[in-house]
Parts: structure tokens; C-alpha cells; sequence
């Protein structure tokens, strides 16, 4: 382990934290919110940039960078910042309980949206931007912020970028890692902020439709309003926010593509044709299964359709008390929250290019079976996929129903029921935010022990990175001398 | 698909079930039990004996008998068997409908347990026999028979045998089919004949021994009595049936290898050592987790051994109430349902050596991240895992998980809530019987609507067969002519 390595770039993470509360700071000011949050939001500031200059003083020593220094790097940066992004809401005194803080900081960062408020709106405006604002940075990721700022660590940002760009298949585009990053940041950003206008013009107070967009951006969810976006009953919100979330569920490259107007590869890609499949299929099933609840078919289509978008791309927000519906809907939506977004997205979940290629790979054992003499290739998006890619996807998913079943059996020690634990899991896991029953939409995480809030909040980091980062944290060969 | 050659042992195997039946039908004549049931008996077996004649009058021509003549032939036998294996319930009247009398048969083939009968005790003895006695002949695997008595068709066997002795590594042993199936048979019926035996001297009465030794010997379940084994209250029968449980879920090569005094051998079994260590592990953990609920510790220890005894060998026999128990260990209940049995036992579920691997796996992909250089190989039972072992292992995995989730959301379009479902498709799939909640120990199946039991009906097939024999039964291309 590249010790001194790791300590600089933690703390030049902690100085850009500090850099990114100064928004909230302003607009305490502006809202003369009182002597208590400015303290809060000043303190928190000053320690993280007390630390950030500790641990960023010393440029370091030896260059040796490796994956594993990536990945502890990138654990290590998502843990820090969701502890000293919490400190706001502990001091101020709005989240009292430093773990209640942390999930919720640790939701924000890993763009979950799961939250422990049970009264969001008496939040006051400067920490509802912070809690927001963590969405938007979570979103592409931090370290891709970190890789356009410094541009020296050229040759260790593909180790970073490894452990951080959602999905398996490590896109041509990323390689180049620090020109790319930019590109990405500007699609990224500018979407956000059409999604913006897009939002104010449909009748959203601005600061609104900024934290919300926010919100959409990362795929994360959090909402300023206690019933989340069921708040503003406009069905041209609820469009714009649904086609939002599916974009923003997209495989970014596909946007670089269709940028430099490579427009028809970009719609040939096979794992796009099954992320608006598997939405067409769901959005029917369930519309079928609940139509009895429904008099209006407009009514209808409208709630499932946000409901399908908001789950699969791993958003979590809300306009229609889903935890109501039929347990057939609820199962639907629970597998969507397993599926997950496209790889190279901001969504969370397995990923489609993985379920595809499960399912892909399934069907191919069939036809072994039947046939063992024809050795066909598992082809994805054209291209014959090669044995270390199917394999790592297999290994992948292993290592995923592992830490599942361990987190559901920790959660399991003081969850009321089964659908609570289980969705509790499934929905932070796969960084969706609202689970069912006591997770539910109308519910929410407050009422969760202690111990459930931590596993879930390492749940969170850890779907978000794809689990290996935060594992090999908990390894002792990790932390070996070189 | 060789049309011939199938359509030949089906039709013996349909005679053998027609023999099967003989002794209910003594048992039958000697209860006196009347008309109805004789003339169901009667019937059933003129049947099976009509059709099995007609089919397995002609011998095939062609003797071209593949992997996949081999599948279609063991999915369609268990099929057939428990199709007219139902009939007699159904002539007779005891369950009027032949989906339940079909689940409930398939139930007893794939010794799984899961019963739909809500009042076990007033079925008449000659069905109770039949219907525990699926549980001994499905124990083994029907083809194990068919092979004992069928000892031309040495080539074909083995890929019989492939589809039918549950687990992923295809032992030695078993290489040399036809006399190693006279071998498991005897060491099998030897062990039921024990058994009998032990509970017979601990005051259970003869009919009752033999039947419930043949639960616990195929791994079943099935109880003549409304509680099940709680109805005896004896602590001696419960601890003859839990270490029974657990004997029978051992994998039989290694009673092979203690009989020809290779002792040492069969005890340095890695697979046994992970099997006895979750037994052990999943005992502690539900103990602690239970205690509060029990006044004294041995009563404690009774229910909770026999409880963990009967769900990871997949039998389903119940003494306590473990419904009632808090969630966390259900959860672990639930999770011994997907471990299951050693492979190569008569039990059911992933198998512990699939789990064990699937581990390591996992293990060894956190080990590759910190090391890539670094190449061990996987190893079990001290050997190396060739890749296309590991591989296949893998993707059994993806495919099981891919059946569980289909059947799940089929279940939810009619069951009452998540458990019941998420439960009901566990206890079918991993062949244990008793789920929670609704299909739970207290309760049974018979509440469910037709299209679960017949999902679940087949799940158990699936199940049982290891699913590739039951899904290619779905695909076009196997019903080609060569």
C-alpha cells in the first residue's frame, strides 16, 4: 500500500468538500438562517480543510500506484466525505445522531436518496442544498471532479476510474481518462441544468427544480417535500422528471456518440434495446396488475410510468404509494430495483449489460445442453464476448448475492418483517432510496435500529462501487508495506 | 431427439410404478377400507400398467442416446410418475382436484414434503403409504431403479445418472453406474432399514416408524400426522430423526469410502467440514437469537437442532413453531433452505459445494483485486478447480437465480404477501416443504391458487432435476428429429 499516495489524495477530496460547502454557506447568509447553522456549516468547513491541508501538505514520496490503491482510495474518499459531510447536520443539530447524519450524507454521496427525515421540510435551506448538492457530486463521481482538477496523476487515473465508472464494461472513451472526464462533466452538467429550466418553466419554484434536477441528475432522489414529487401534482412535472431519470440512466458514452454524430451506433447499442425493453415490459405488467385501483387509464399510466422510470434508474422518487399496489407490482418493482440502470450511467443497481448477459448466459448453457457438440459464442452488441469478461460478470454476481445475504442476515437481527429487510437492503444496496413497508415510499429509514442504519449505510458505498473497493478495505493484505 | 428410445423407458418406468403401488393395495385389502379406495388403487395401476405396456411394447431401433435424450427422459419420468402417481388420490376422492393431488404427488417424487392435505390424518393408510413411499423411491432418484434393473443400457447410463444424482461433482463412484447403484441402493435401503428400527424402539408405532424413516431418508417430509414429528413428544425420536436427517443429507461416496475402510479419507471430506461447520454455526446463531422465547436451555437446543437438522437437509419435518421465531432467524432458516444438502446426498437446494465454491470464488476475486499478479488457484477437498468447473458452477448459479426469480414473480400475482411467496418458491425449489407465513410449518399449500401449485409443482421438478432437464423441455430444438 502506497500509504503516502493515498493520504494526498484524501486530502486534497477533503479541501474540494470544503471548497463545495461554500453554496449552503451563502445562502445561510442570504436566508439569515441564524448563528446556529452558520456556525455548523463554518465549523464543518474548517475541519475539513484543517485536515485536507494536514493530509495534503506532503506531496508524495513514492509514485507506485496500483488498482488497489485505487480502490482503497476510492472507499476511503466516499467514507471520508460522507462523515465530514454529515458534521454539518450533527452540529446545527437538525440530525442530531451522528449515524442518522451519516446515512443520510452517505445516501446523498452514493445517489441512494434513502432518508431518515421524517419531516424534510423543516429543514432549513442551506443544508436541504448541501444534502441535494451531494447528489450532483455523487452522480459522475467525485473522482472524476478529482481527475479534472488534476491532471497530473494522468497514469494512476485509470486505476481510479476503474473502481468508479458504474458497469462492466470499461468504455474506450473513459481510457483517455482526463480529456474524457471533462467531456462527460460537461454533458452531465448541461443536462442538469436544461433539466432545470425544463422544471421552472413547468411552474417549479427555482431553488426546487435546482435541488431536484440535482436529484435526477445523480439518480439519486432526494426530495425537499415530505411526499417527494407527489408535492407539486402536475402531470408535466412528472413527465419532464420520467424522461429525465430514463436519460439520465443512459450509458453516457452513448451521448459522446451521439455527439460526435455517431447517432446510429449509439441506437443500435444492444444494451440500450433492453434498459427501454425491460421499462415497455414492466410499465405493462404492472399497469395490467393495478388497473383495478385506477379509474382514470391517463392517471394510471402516468403513476406507473414515474414509478418504473424513478426504480429501475435507481432514483427513488415518488408520486404514488407504491408499497399499496398488488404484491405482484411490488415483486415487478423489486426486480427492477436488482436490474438497475445502464452501465457507464449514474444509475445503480446490477446494471442491464450484466442482467442481459446473465440471462444471455443462461440461455447458452440451454443450448449446450441440448447441443454439446456446437460451441456458438455469447455475442453482446455484435461483438463475441470473451471468456475473462463473462467470467468476471459471473464472479461479479456471486460476490453480489454474498454481500447481499450478509447485510439481510445483519438487518435481519432487528427488522419488524421480512419485505422491510429485504427491500431495506435490495433499495440501499442498489442505491434506489424508498424500499417497501417500513422502507416504504411513505416511510422512511428513521425508524431503523442503529445497527441496520450503519450495515445499510456501508450497503450504500458499497453498491455504489461495485463492492470490491469497500471489501478489500476489510482485508489485511491490503494494508501490507511496499 | 431419439423419439424411440424415450418413449421405451418411459414406458418401463410407468410399469415399475405400477408394482410400486402393490403394497398399498395388500395394505389396502387388509385395512378393508372399501370400494373407493380399492377401485382407485385398482385403476390407477391399470392405467400406469396399460400405458407402460403399450409404450415399452416395441424396443427402439435406434440405441443414438445423448446428454440430451438423457434429460428429456429423466424430466419426463418424474413428470409421468407423479401425473399417475396423483391418480389414485384423485379416483379415490381423498384430494378431488389434480392439481393439488399432482403437487402433492410431485411433492413426494422430488422429496420435497410441501403438502396441500389439511388434514393428513383421515387419508387412509394404503394412501398414506403411497404417498410416503414416493419419498423413498424419489430419494435415490427412480433412474437409480431403472438402472438396477435395466443393466444393458451401461453407455446410456451415464448420462442418466448425469441429470439425476444431485451435486456438481460427478464422483468416481458413480462412473461405474450400474453396480455402484446397487451399491447407494443398499447402503440407502440398509440406512432406512436402521432407522426404522431406532424409532420403532422408541414407542412409535410400526406403520409410523416405516413411514416417517422413509421421509427422512429420501429427504422428504411428509408426516402422517397434523403436527408432524412434534405429535410424538419425545425427545429420543426427535434426536434418532435429526441425526438421521443429517446422515442422509451426506454425500454417499462417502459411506462408499467408510465401507471399504477409507475412513480417513471420507472425514477429511472438505465439503463435510462446511457442512457440519454451518450446522453448527446456524444452531448457535438461532439459539441465541431464540432464547428469550424458552425457559430451558435442553428444550432450547431440541427444537433449534432438529429445526436446523430438517431445513439444511431439506426434509421439512417440524417440531417447533419456528414461524413464530424472530426474523433474524428465519432469515437464517431461509438461507439454510438455499445452501441444502451435500451434493451427491438425497437432499435438495444449491448444495454445499456450490456454496462452498461460490465462497471462495468471492474470496478469490477480493484476493486477484489487491494481487493481480498473484495467480492461485482455487482449490477444494485439496485439489485445484479446473476453470470449466468453476464456470459451470457459476453459471448453475445465474441460472438458478434466474428460475427463482421468474417463478417468484408468477407466485406474487396471486399470493397473499412477500414472504409467503419468497418463502413457498425457496421450500419448492431447494425441495425442503414447509416456507413461512402461509406455506408455513403450521400451515400448508392448500391455500394457494391453482396457477402457484402448479409453478410450485414444477419448481419442484426443477428443483430436484438440477433445472436444465426441466427448462429443455421448453426449447424447440430438443423435439428435433436426428
Amino acid at each position: 500500500m502506497n500509504y503516502g499516495y493515498v493520504r494526498f489524495i484524501l486530502g486534497r477530496i477533503l479541501l474540494l468538500e470544503a471548497v463545495l460547502l461554500i453554496p449552503s454557506l451563502l445562502l445561510s447568509l442570504i436566508d439569515k438562517e441564524g448563528g446556529q447553522i452558520l456556525l455548523a456549516l463554518v465549523l464543518s468547513m474548517g475541519m475539513a480543510l484543517g485536515l485536507g491541508i494536514l493530509l495534503s501538505f506532503r506531496t508524495p514520496v513514492q509514485t507506485a500506484f496500483y488498482a488497489r490503491e485505487g480502490f482503497v482510495i476510492v472507499a476511503l474518499a466516499w467514507i471520508a466525505l460522507s462523515f465530514f459531510g454529515a458534521l454539518p447536520f450533527v452540529i446545527s443539530g437538525t440530525i442530531p445522531s451522528i449515524i442518522d447524519a451519516f446515512f443520510e450524507t452517505a445516501s446523498g454521496f452514493t445517489t441512494t436518496g434513502a432518508s431518515i427525515l421524517t419531516n424534510v421540510e423543516a429543514m432549513p435551506r442551506s443544508l436541504l442544498f448541501w444534502r441535494s448538492l451531494t447528489h450532483l457530486i455523487g452522480g459522475m463521481g467525485v473522482l472524476v471532479f478529482v481527475l479534472a482538477i488534476m491532471p497530473r496523476v494522468e497514469s494512476a487515473a485509470v486505476h481510479i476510474m476503474k473502481a468508479e465508472v458504474p458497469g462492466p464494461i470499461f468504455g474506450k472513451l473513459l481510457a483517455r481518462v482526463s480529456n474524457s472526464a471533462r467531456v462527460l462533466y460537461i454533458i452531465y452538467l448541461l443536462m442538469t441544468a436544461a433539466l432545470v429550466i425544463l422544471l421552472f418553466a413547468g411552474g417549479m419554484p427555482l431553488f426546487d427544480s435546482f435541488l431536484h434536477a440535482f436529484g435526477a441528475a445523480g439518480t439519486g432522489g432526494f426530495s425537499i417535500k415530505n411526499t417527494s414529487i407527489a408535492f407539486y401534482d402536475s402531470a408535466y412535472i412528472e413527465m419532464v422528471l420520467a424522461v429525465a431519470m430514463i436519460l439520465f440512466g443512459v450509458n453516457f458514452n452513448l451521448y459522446y456518440l451521439i455527439l460526435i454524430r455517431q447517432v446510429k451506433t449509439a441506437l443500435k447499442n444492444e444494451e440500450l434495446r433492453w434498459y427501454l425493453g425491460i421499462i415497455a415490459a414492466s410499465v405493462l405488467v404492472i399497469s395490467i396488475s393495478i388497473s383495478s385501483l385506477y379509474d382514470s387509464p391517463g392517471r394510471l399510466l402516468r403513476d406507473v410510468f414515474f414509478t418504473v422510470s424513478s426504480i429501475i434508474t435507481t432514483t427513488g422518487y415518488v408520486t404514488a404509494d407504491f408499497d399499496q399496489w398488488p404484491l405482484i407490482a411490488r415483486a415487478v418493482l423489486l426486480l427492477l430495483m436488482f436490474v438497475g440502470a445502464m452501465s457507464g450511467s449514474t444509475g445503480g443497481g446490477l446494471k442491464v449489460t450484466r442482467v442481459a448477459l446473465l440471462i444471455k448466459t443462461g440461455i447458452q448453457e440451454i443450448r449446450r445442453t441440448i447441443n454439446p457438440n456446437r460451441r456458438t459464442p455469447l455475442k453482446f452488441d455484435g461483438k463475441a464476448m470473451d471468456s475473462p469478461l463473462q467470467r468476471s460478470i459471473n464472479t461479479y454476481f456471486t460476490v453480489y448475492a454474498l454481500f447481499f445475504t450478509f447485510s439481510l442476515l445483519i438487518v435481519s437481527i432487528h427488522a419488524p418483517n421480512f419485505i422491510t429487510a429485504f427491500s431495506a437492503v435490495a433499495a440501499t444496496f442498489n442505491n434506489i432510496g424508498p424500499g417497501l413497508d417500513m422502507a416504504g415510499p411513505t416511510s422512511n429509514y428513521a425508524g431503523l435500529s442503529d445497527l441496520s442504519k450503519i450495515v445499510l449505510s456501508f450497503a450504500m458505498i458499497a453498491g455504489r462501487l461495485e463492492i470490491l473497493p469497500v471489501l478489500i478495505l476489510f482485508s489485511p493484505r491490503t494494508w501490507r508495506k511496499i
